[in-house]
């Protein structure tokens, strides 16, 4: 027998929202790179997924949108790395699947590290204008997660669409995230992972 | 003010459960390959979202697991690509994040169009051992759409990694869709489209 649910749905960690509340609107990209660096800090020390965060903000006004946390593992779905949370939650308070809509101010995702294959692939589809990244794929790499078949000039692949790329900002910062992550026994999902 | 949910979801379309219910298990590719070009026609002619469907099945059984369709427009998310869909319900409904963890049964991914960008880059997170897409690359391209920045070589990444790709089954009918959707005046969402 055929059974599948009529709705899918995910619930974002009782501490996200409250935490997000903290945030007060900067101009400073550093300060709001610093804020989603704080957020994977607190996804691992809260135990609910994977050392990610990812926020989507008003480029102008450096308004937060949406915060969002890699909840993988605590949801049980592969899709909900931080950079895809963060997209679905702007989009919905935004009323619209597409972040750069006419009429619109410009929106950027930042994300607590270089995003993967598939959250690089749905970049150019959410509307966002710019990108910003914390550690490398090699520091995500380096402890074990697997960035999965991204093209090697990525940045080049975005910007050629439009989308500026900040990249390595406070790396050693959102690096000390995933070490912490490791030393805590965090556990590295991964497909076959055996 | 910041305010997000504290939950996101969307729903299937009516009639989509109905439809997966009329599927009886075959262990023939052909025939599962019909069954979701079948579903992404019913798709565009319910007008529940773009031209495409995905569902997941046990290899060796023929066993649907999920089956989902394209609800970028109408769910107003930018990631509910039919691929993302199937493979969230899937793991919902076998309760794992990894549809390849010890002990399960092998699982497929048939998609009525080859995957997008972002669909190829959720692939390996998802589990699955063996795709199998409809219409081509440049079909879905010819009508408007956009496949995003894919490795040339996107068979090639898969099948380094363990995940036997079958590219083109039934591409006539598939693409067929894809047409019957634009000269019905369907919609082609897409980021930027103005």
């Amino acid at each position: 027998m055929f059974s599948q649910p009529e709705k899918i749905g995910f619930d974002l960690p009782a501490w996200l929202n409250r935490f997000a509340a903290s945030y007060e609107a900067t101009t400073s990209l550093s300060a709001r790179m610093r804020f989603v660096i704080l957020a994977a800090a607190r996804n691992v020390q809260e135990k609910t997924g994977g050392p990610f965060a990812a926020a989507i903000f008003e480029i102008e006004t450096g308004k937060l949108v949406s915060l969002g946390s890699n909840l993988v593992s605590t949801q049980g779905l592969s899709i909900l790395h931080a950079e895809m949370v963060a997209i679905a939650l702007a989009q919905r308070v935004l009323g619209t699947y597409d972040l750069g809509a006419v009429g619109m101010p410009e929106h950027e995702l930042i994300s607590s590290v270089e995003p993967c294959a598939m959250c690089f692939g749905a970049i150019p589809w959410s509307g966002v204008h710019h990108v910003a990244t914390g550690a490398l794929a090699e520091d995500a790499i380096a402890i074990g997660f697997d960035e999965g078949p991204k093209p090697a000039d990525w940045i080049g692949e975005l910007e050629s669409r439009g989308i500026r790329v900040s990249s390595g900002l406070q790396r050693e910062s959102a690096r000390q995230v995933l070490q912490d992550y490791i030393e805590d026994g965090g556990h590295l999902y991964s497909s076959r992972e055996g």
